[in-house]
């Protein structure tokens, strides 16, 4: 068996994608241990050839090329219906796709004001130039201008995520008892925050203490996988 | 095995209760016929006397008294397993409690103004001055001036159920290709909504056929459960 991850790396090599770090936990969950390809946006001549679109994660699994994260997360569930569950049955799996959409469109969009400008310094210097122009042009503005009124913004963004503060005051992980997949969406959008910005969005969250232990739980698990790679670039800034 | 069903009723035996919704599909899910107990606001002391508490649903089972719909449908699931499951496995019930959470606190918040100036009409006449001074006292403000700006407010009320939409324009519902409880959660909104007032809130929504389309099939389904009560009272008003 030949498997492949090809994942967004950043500057040194940090891992700064929110849907790189789901797919690197669901791998470490199905205890899958690919080989991996970092990837910069640069590469994207590389993975356009490959699978016909510009973006990671990709899996190559035995001749499957697989993209998209949720896409990449249902071929791992089926074809290793044999390792732990990334849904446990197909309603875990329906009521998960809702939850991703809702982590990618509400939570993440929610976020990203909160660590963008400060996020630019996370990516490869090559890639900085590409990052800025594309995201400025989406955005219609600059990413300090986009981020400028962050704190104002901060409790708003925090509203986003009170049914999952009350969910995981009620009990330890999102799936219930034990993490799967719908952890790890959610988990990887307080990672790429995390890794983003050196400043904590939970850090004065009074009202996200369940948030903030689930976090911690969720960066130790695996090995400490959360905390394998290095974090936002204080000292080369 | 006596099972008993204690379900809010309004005006002429109406069901009124989103919560009381999904406890009467997750007991047709189950294929389980309770004896019903249509109770109203008045009967308060009944309920009270019963459970310690003054909201319905309630369910007695055996011996057993359970309150709030979450609390049900997990007992419901753990009491008789072996007919069709609620949650799909214990990863299925903890993304069903976070999608609980957020219908009760974010989706139902947004489309109570969409309805509560009309919902008045369904409730039984004489627990009518209840349930107004009950609801202005919480709201500051008249059931009237609530729904005033409605109109206004329907695009944000549906940018909430974006998620939804997109989730069910890939499949069928919720819980994937067949119905579970994370859908009798959120219909249950839909329903009371669709209940509660003459205004359909997804009448001209063009941006929510999914939904509308996965509304339709939740009120065929169970023997056309979703219309086996009246409606909003529009001759009577």
């Amino acid at each position: 068996m030949v498997l492949i991850f090809h994942e967004r790396v950043g500057l040194d090599g940090r891992r700064i994608s929110p849907f790189s770090w789901r797919i690197r936990y669901a791998l470490a969950h199905k205890g899958l241990d690919p080989d991996v390809v970092p990837t910069r946006f640069a590469d994207v001549a590389r993975i356009r050839a490959l699978s016909g679109q510009d973006l990671v994660p990709i899996i190559e699994d035995d001749g499957y090329v697989v993209h998209d994260s949720w896409s990449i997360a249902c071929h791992l569930e089926d074809r290793y219906p044999d390792r732990p569950s990334l849904f446990g049955g197909a309603a875990g799996r329906g009521a998960a796709r809702l939850i991703n959409v809702w982590s990618d469109t509400v939570l993440g969009r929610a976020m990203r004001p909160q660590i963008y400008a400060d996020f630019i310094r996370c990516i490869d210097p090559g890639d900085r130039a590409y990052f800025r122009r594309s995201r400025e042009t989406q955005l219609g503005m600059t990413l300090e201008q986009y981020s400028a009124d962050r704190d104002a913004a901060l409790p708003a963004a925090l509203a986003v995520c009170a049914p999952l503060e009350r969910t995981l005051s009620e009990q330890q992980f999102v799936a219930g008892g034990a993490p799967a997949y719908v952890d790890y969406i959610i988990f990887s959008v307080f990672q790429w925050a995390r890794i983003g910005s050196p400043r904590d969005v939970l850090a004065d969250a009074t009202t996200m203490n369940a948030t903030r232990e689930w976090r911690a739980r969720m960066v130790a698990m695996h090995g400490g996988l959360g905390d394998r790679f290095a974090g936002y670039p204080i000292d080369t800034a």
